[in-house]
């Protein structure tokens, strides 16, 4: 035994690795590696910041009509008038979303998405549904998003309407690989496609309404035939509420900036808070609309030509320049809105993953500072659910909105809460939170019952979504939802049992190893097998050979090789009748574990011999891979690989 | 360093292992585990050896004229008169080659396959190139048997036509598991079905013979349409070379006997040559008039109704009992052909494999003591093949039979060298080589004449099929047979060069380990981490802990828990700007490792928790496992793993 150094102090030595990574096919697609030291720390203002954060909420205007329109349908074009009313109800339903979360910009300044506020003020299992409900939504923003611009697109060139969905997965790769090089979201490069957008939607919409004024509008030229035969079946309520249902997703995307309020420059909350009304008052205003005019042009819901493209053409009086300019600001909307979930979805599953309810690996950030895996994840979901769904926005739709609005509610609910806390307070008195301070604030019951008014509103309106959307697939989100929260809650236990089985509190150090046996596993004697045995008298005295015989010939081989090589070291020879390799093995080293002594290790030296090809590994068995997994299992026992290298 | 045990002789221990491998699902399927002790020696008579031996040779009388008649559909069903002729021509053939191979197994008592005559008397090249056409063939035996089996079945119930790929492939499944369990080969069993077949078909052909000879035989009933619209194509020679080839098809299996000469009873060359001649007989007869009674009744070549069953329900005037024992011994007899390949294809490979020139793991004999790999593999091509050719005989045709020829030469090209070596010794010499005893034989320059009278027969007859059928399929094969020689090849040299590389010979042993160096990568202090420590300090006081840091808090943390827990080992915290965990340990071991004297030894010790759940392994970096796989390929590391089992 080696004798031991007690030192009353602890060496320590911090060295930077010189390493740089090389140059690969990696950094030539996503860029040469950043250092942690590299992450940009940028604010910006409230005008850049409505490009960035209001894509998501815009986009939505680009097939919320066309949703409610579909659903009437099914009661004849006659029903078409009650978009009118509906779209009105939506406005409303706005506005008070709109008011619930600017409460919460302020409350919590340094960002405060659902899954924050309810983790602070509603406890675990709530956080955990309002997380697992954001990042489907997260993940459908990105289908129904990308499917909304293809179908934009072909709306202008349909030749593009039979590769749509091929388009789409490509965009959303495209997109995936953008992220991986980790864009800066601030910038005004991206407020370009927004106020773009801004600027052709609202000029297509003031055309068609200062047309409407003057009385020479008109009706849509060669509209798309109306794909479902309706069943001229009364309005019925259902019907009302579907349709109803189906806008609803014009919300979608509103609560960006409160996640995000840390992007924008002080006074961030008033600022942040001041661009979520500005985009609110912008959606409400296009939404409204739009929906207006495309009843009065009698336009028709189609998979074929969007409602956007009947209404631009139709305004501008043919297929111009202004038409084409409408179409590709409203395409690249939709992509800037899917963009938005890359950010998201990443950043809420590392927050998750930090809270231990996803795995740790997704709190790992890339070579080029993103949550790389979270991104890669995302794209290969949303890829899957366009295949599947053939990149019908209108097949995708039912599954969406429902997340959100699930997540408005525990917001709302959350912040009504911590209202009622922060009612409790004495005038001056703090409290500190995870995720923000509570300060005393003297109208806080008026603030608690706007927050509680929207969450009630939401909760009514995710109802109406499970009721009626239920078969049309909602059924798999309301299965999805709960389920993830299963398999967070599953991930979090073993987290939590797994760092109090390893903790180091109430632990008696154990005694100091007295004694090694040494075996080692042979199946032949050649070079590898010798360098195992140099390394195993390093260890112990102690050592035993073994080796599992099925043939005569090659026992008795083996047996004369031993002799002259074997340095002394006594050979077991274990018959095995049954040609089986491992299971004697293990029967052996079992039987020798069970005699034991506490302070006794066993330590399985196994010579590796490692070809020089890849593929030579298919021409051995792996015997030793098959002994560690196996062996692995087993208190007491070390494996010790020695590999030694063919040259 | 502890000190050294010098012992003048080598303790040698022999235990048999008490290890009865458990019952489980595989238990169930192919029964339970036989001893190697268990192996069965039995030998077989004429008559049994007949119908063990025949089924692949006879069986092939099931389609052959079939796809004679297919190739001269090309040109109308008038030139189906060619039919007779060519078949006199391929039953001359089936005499040549019987006379070649009955020689070969008066020279290979001990079984003489091609590969084994090939081996001994045209060297290595040459046997790899037999060893790769018979692998080949075997597989397209066991599919176009089964398909032709499928085939005979769906002509008597036409609603398993749709079926026929699913049909086929699980009776390859249920063919591998059979003989997964063990069949063994002799045994009266086998031997029913056979002479079943044999009952049948002569009363079938019989009937239609005499019927004939009293002029009541007539023409197929409803006889099924030509698939191929006729080119009305005047009869060229090639089209005639090409009927020739599939027709010799038939000739299919005749070698069958020469492999397994061992299996018979004293005085087993006699035995299994007469056997022989009995078989090419019967074959010869059969094949002859079944193509001469199908040219009577004005049969057509059909994917739907096989020739077969045309002639049983005009022979019997329908489809009555007769009929149906007909179609049911010929399937019987196809399946039983394919079932030769099953117990063919594992042995050949083992002895390629024992040879070294396919993967050791081939010569394995699993749990009931047969070649299992092989098994699995010949049914999983088998069924491949079938699923890609839509289990359709008539295009399998084209790729079948090549191996055989190809095999047939070089056996008869080598047995024909033999005789010239033979002819080189002197009366009463005897010279012994690898597969068998030469001895002096007056008549050599006879014997060698016929057989290479047969090797260059078989020759031309391979020149026609590479030609004739190239643009079918054949190249595919062609293609293939050499492709498979040089992987042996390649395995081969593999094999040979490792041996040198591990040899003992002209070995120096290396000086004895004198210095351990200990390095023991961190992610964090636990009991985990400190089992490793417990062990590492057994192997040396030069211990460095490693820890690559990437968050400050976590690096104070960890220091603080290592200054009470750590032993006074030194830590050395790697900063990692770039995040990466895997890349600055290597780079800081390959450090030391660039410093290691001649003597020295690294050690790196990898703490490893085993969760409790598999799953639960998604849930952590497995980055243990990494680092093995990269450490292995430095030469004087060793590796070990430390679990720490969580309970």
């Amino acid at each position: 035994m080696p004798a031991l150094k007690k030192e009353s102090e602890t060496a320590l030595l911090r060295r930077t690795t010189k390493y740089q990574p090389p140059g690969s096919w990696r950094t030539w697609l996503i860029g040469r590696p950043l250092r942690t030291a590299d992450a940009p720390h940028q604010t910006i203002g409230k005008a850049v910041g409505l490009a960035v954060f209001a894509s998501d909420a815009l986009s939505s205007t680009a097939y919320a009509t066309d949703e409610i329109l579909f659903v009437l349908a099914a009661a004849g074009t006659a029903a078409f008038v009650y978009a009118l009313p509906i779209s009105l109800a939506i406005v409303a339903l706005l506005a008070i979303v709109t008011l619930s979360y600017e409460q919460t910009i302020h409350a919590y300044p340094g960002g405060g998405g659902a899954y924050i506020v309810a983790r602070d003020n509603l406890g675990e299992a709530p956080s955990q549904i309002a997380g697992a409900a954001l990042l489907v939504d997260y993940i459908l923003t990105v289908a129904v998003s990308v499917a909304s611009g293809v179908a934009q697109m072909s709306s202008a060139f349909p030749f593009l309407f039979n590769h749509r969905v091929l388009l789409a997965v490509a965009m959303v790769l495209m997109m995936m690989v953008i992220n991986l090089r980790g864009v800066r979201e601030s910038g005004a490069i991206l407020a370009i496609p927004s106020y773009f957008f801004l600027g052709i939607i609202l000029l297509t919409v003031g055309s068609g309404a200062l047309r409407y004024l003057m009385g020479d509008l008109g009706i849509v030229e060669n509209p798309p035939h109306l794909e479902k035969e309706p069943h001229l079946q009364s309005v019925a309520l259902f019907l009302i509420l579907h349709a109803f249902s189906n806008g609803t997703t014009a919300l979608t995307g509103i609560e960006a900036i409160s996640n995000g309020v840390t992007a924008f420059k002080e006074p961030r909350s008033r600022n942040a808070g001041i661009t979520m009304i500005w985009m609110s008052v912008i959606l409400g205003i296009l939404f409204f609309s739009i929906t207006f005019l495309t009843g009065k042009i009698g336009a028709i819901p189609s998979e074929t030509e969007t409602i956007i493209s009947q209404l631009a053409r139709t305004a501008y009086g043919g297929r111009g320049l202004l038409y084409l300019a409408t179409i590709g600001g409203t395409t690249l909307i939709l992509i800037m809105a899917a963009n938005t979930s890359f950010a998201g979805f990443p950043r809420l599953s590392a927050l998750l993953a930090e809270d231990g309810f996803l795995p740790r690996q997704l709190t790992y950030r890339g070579s080029r500072l993103v949550y790389s895996r979270g991104i890669v994840a995302l794209a290969l979901v949303a890829s899957g659910l366009i295949v599947l769904f053939g990149a019908s926005v209108n097949t995708l739709i039912p599954l969406y909105a429902i997340g959100v609005f699930v997540s408005f509610t525990l917001a709302q609910a959350g912040m009504a809460h911590r209202w009622w806390k922060v009612g409790r307070l004495r005038p001056g008195e703090e409290a500190t939170e995870r995720g923000s301070t509570l300060r005393y604030e003297p109208r806080w019951a008026l603030k608690m019952a706007i927050n509680g008014f929207g969450a009630c509103c939401t909760a009514v309106v995710t109802l109406v979504f499970a009721v009626t959307k239920f078969h049309e697939g909602a059924w798999i989100v309301m299965f999805l939802i709960p389920l993830l929260t299963l398999v967070f809650f599953a991930i979090h236990y073993h987290y939590r049992d797994l760092a109090a089985r390893l903790s180091l509190e109430r632990y008696g150090a154990p005694g100091r190893v007295t004694r090694q046996r040494v075996i080692l596993p042979l199946s032949g004697v050649h070079r590898g097998t010798l360098a195992a045995l140099r390394y195993a008298r390093t260890l112990s005295d102690d050592i035993t050979a073994v080796h599992i015989g099925m043939d005569q010939a090659e026992i008795d081989s083996l047996r004369r090789k031993w002799e002259s090589w074997g340095d002394g070291v006594r050979l077991v020879v274990l018959d095995s009748p049954y040609r089986l390799l491992l299971e004697p093995l293990l029967g052996y080293i079992e039987e020798i574990a069970a005699q034991r002594q506490p302070n006794e290790i066993i330590t399985i030296i196994v010579p590796q011999f490692v070809p020089r090809r890849w593929w030579h590994n298919f021409l051995h068995t792996q015997t030793a891979m098959w002994l560690r997994l196996m062996l692995l299992f087993k208190p007491g026992i070390v494996i010790t690989d020695v590999p030694y290298q063919i040259e």
